[in-house]
């Protein structure tokens, strides 16, 4: 990539950091019941960013463009709506805060018009009831991924949701922004987890019946789903959930080109063979994953030549999951296996795949060393139907080799498949611009966004709108689409006093 | 039931009928392009009544309270806009129409407050396009169901939507209400099927991408699916399709009662086991559909013979259907066998499987011959999570009971299973009181419905709002749900003429 060892920077220490001034508190606020109130430098500077790469590059700098004026923490739901109406009333944004995981800047606290902005850190709302007979769950916004798992485990349960985000991220805010779990193939994206959702808004609340479906409408449940904070704050979420897997199994394949590993995604997929986890990588991101598993010096030159024998050097690596009853892994992992030998996929076996799992959580702290070295690195994802995802992969890729350069990296990987179609995954890398970090990056995540746009294809699968996507709501539901979701936010919070500046914000040139 | 000879009732001839006098239409309707408009007697008629009880009673009695002033076709998707633009222009109220086969007054032809109202029947808008590759379809909304199936099988391919209403009810009206299918266990509701929509409505038009999944905010595809022509028009729908199956296998069996049969439905769907049709009829329903299978005289008393070795006499009836690839239908029908015997059900058969499917559109049908002897006859339904079921059940049959006598029969089946829980389908009967027909329903309804309400179970799992349920609204979605979506429908149809007086109309005494 041409990276320099002159390259590397450092970031600054806490004591260095210089945060925006605090606004004043309207004195209500200051006296609010059942909230603590938190306006110190840490706190105001723990809440001031998502993990998105501007948001690492701003945060290593020290120089944050906007934080909070204060964070509130509720000690409970019946603090939730007295202090969003008192927040409309003295128009005090309100940020809505859960595991502060966000790569789109959908915790960015922004003022909009307002007079102030707090941060609304969830992490007092940790309710768990758990329904055994009907295997659902009644969840806080608070918990964060391991808790609720720790929980539901004393009842021999899992959610099963475990995004890259999970050891961060909570439950509020895997609903709000509609989050998918690396297994989502075997037990669901969230917003298919989720069978009721209550949300307190500035003028009041409502909830959905906890019920397994209904025909009673436009579906106010999806509604809430992925609103992002825009509407009021998701208070508490019921879940479906499954007994603990007593087996799970991690193995890797490797398919001979990346259209070949599309091609047994799809078979499996529209079979009803899909694993928990089904991963498909890229020949750039194949050969990248194998030097970092650490197949490296003997075991490297033993794999190649395993993988020449079987004419499947350069190819692509599949990486399947399969976890639940031994007995059920047993027979769908045969029948998959067929389909994935038949399409000449190659074994690589137990130990890559366990490799992957090891290291499921991985990638954001790899960022920050990537970072030290002075490297662009960051992510973003999108999906398309099955018969629209080879243009859709060249165009991005394409686009993003075009804004980085030659030296750039850009590799991508399939992962969440559906019968319909699946989403695609891409990593770039480039040598950082010192000092123009963030409009390098700007013109990469545009180029990107533009050849999504083109193709037609989602913005976003599962990472949401926030602030960085915002300006392509207009392509991806329309003018009318936007309007009819701002009308719902017109009556919801006729202040706009909710997370402004994210998801309904602004029409691409508007 | 007490039903007596001079109960028998006959329809008037179509000549005898009376309609309302039709409103006057705005000169600028009767000029609109690309639509066919009839005022003629027979068009009018045909569209002023769906197919619930209250319905077929007025049909019958030849006196129709309302009728629309004027049926307009278009001719293809082009004319809908303007034609919308026009009726909010000149408030004439539209009512979109596909078969016709609501059972809640979902296509009533009410003015509201407007000067005119027109039936728009869509039957004109049937054009299909097959992704063989992503196994979607775009699908006109006017295609009837075995329309749609004709299409799709000419490339191998079915919905797999097979609702009771199947063979007259359309695709725009499975989406606009929700529509579950009688194997959406297997194949998914309609909600599930369709991937994309195309909505019309008075000040412009929306479309969701074509793509398997997003993340990006609220989802715009649940805010169109159960709409019920309240927002505008749907015109387009791109469902998911599966490869038709090469396999078919229906059977029947007898678990001991129907607590013991929900719970045989419960560890089905908890463990990924549930055929493509899954129903569990209660004793009541069990012993009248064995009476009504034709299981009659020598065949009746072996069975009654059989089923008492096997202590199952009085037990409940269990359909299950499967359908697939011939090797996935033996290995999952085993995997579900073990189970069913383990919870001790006794098998009854593949001919009373097949019993049950060749009748699963009969039952419309057989609703007119007991009209025809007096008997009041309807159906209604509704669901809950497991732990709840039973509650649920007792409340609803004892409402039904009490409103209609001690001579009413109140049957029920468990249908359309989750791994949450499941709906309940009540039919009743009783002797009709001649003369107050509609009163006797309305008294029987409402009980049912304020039941339902108490158990916080939702109003309709499958047949939707309409006018019927619209008082029930408010319990199911509360004040502020109800709110959010009527902001939908003032920015969609500020002029409100979009199918007035259903869904959105009307709270609990309001």
């Amino acid at each position: 990539m041409g990276v320099r060892p002159d390259d590397a920077s450092e970031h600054v220490s806490l004591e260095a950091v210089r945060l925006p001034e605090p606004a004043p508190l309207p004195e209500a606020l200051t006296r609010a019941e059942g909230v603590e109130l938190r306006t110190d430098v840490e706190q105001r500077l723990r809440h001031a960013a998502g993990r998105s790469y501007p948001d690492l590059v701003r945060l290593r700098r020290g120089e944050l463009e906007v934080a909070p004026d204060a964070v509130v923490v509720p000690f409970g739901r019946e603090a939730v709506g007295p202090l969003l109406r008192l927040c409309a009333e003295e128009r005090v944004a309100v940020v809505p805060f859960g595991g502060g995981t966000s790569v789109v800047g959908g915790v960015d606290p922004l003022r909009g018009e307002h007079a102030a902005v707090i941060s609304l850190d969830l992490s007092g709302l940790r309710e768990v009831e758990v329904d055994r007979i009907s295997l659902t769950a009644r969840l806080g916004p608070g918990l964060r991924g391991p808790e609720a798992e720790a929980e539901l485990a004393r009842a021999g349960l899992t959610l099963g949701h475990f995004p890259q985000s999970f050891e961060q991220a909570t439950i509020g805010g895997f609903a709000a922004t509609r989050s998918a779990g690396q297994a989502s193939s075997g037990y669901g994206r969230f917003d298919d987890i989720v069978t009721a959702v209550e949300l307190i808004a500035p003028v009041g609340s409502l909830r959905t019946l906890q019920i397994p479906h209904t025909a009673a409408g436009p579906s106010l449940r999806e509604l809430v789903l992925g609103s992002e904070g825009t509407l009021g704050v998701i208070t508490e979420v019921a879940c479906r959930v499954r007994r603990a897997p007593k087996r799970r199994l991690y193995e890797a394949w490797v398919a001979s080109d990346f259209g070949a590993g599309r091609e047994i995604c799809r078979d499996l997929a529209q079979n009803g063979l899909l694993p928990e986890v089904l991963r498909l990588s890229d020949e750039a991101e194949t050969a990248i994953s194998l030097q970092m598993a650490g197949v490296g010096g003997a075991r490297a030159r033993a794999l190649d030549a395993y993988l020449g024998l079987r004419r499947r050097r350069g190819g692509c690596l599949v990486v399947c999951g399969w976890e639940g009853e031994p007995d059920t892994v047993r027979r769908r992992r045969r029948l998959a296996v067929r389909r994935l030998r038949r399409a000449g996929a190659a074994a690589l076996g137990r130990s890559a795949g366990r490799s992957w799992e090891r290291g499921r959580y991985e990638g954001p702290y790899l960022r920050d060393t990537l970072l030290d070295l002075g490297v662009l690195v960051e992510t973003l994802e999108t999906a398309h139907s099955w018969s629209r995802l080879e243009e859709l992969y060249c165009a991005v890729r394409a686009a993003l080799r075009e804004a980085l350069g030659e030296r750039s990296i850009v590799i991508c990987h399939l992962s969440h498949a559906y019968p319909d179609g699946a989403s695609l995954y891409f990593t770039f890398l480039a040598r950082g611009e010192p000092g123009q970090e963030l409009e390098q990056w700007r013109r990469a995540k545009s180029a990107a966004c533009e050849a999504i746009v083109s193709c037609e294809a989602t913005i976003t699968h599962h990472h949401a709108i926030g602030r960085d996507h915002a300006p392509y709501m207009r392509a991806e539901v329309g003018e009318l689409g936007l309007e009819a979701l701002r009308a719902v936010k017109n009556r919801l919070d006729p202040a706009g006093v909710m997370n402004p500046g994210k998801l309904l914000a602004l029409g691409r040139g508007g």
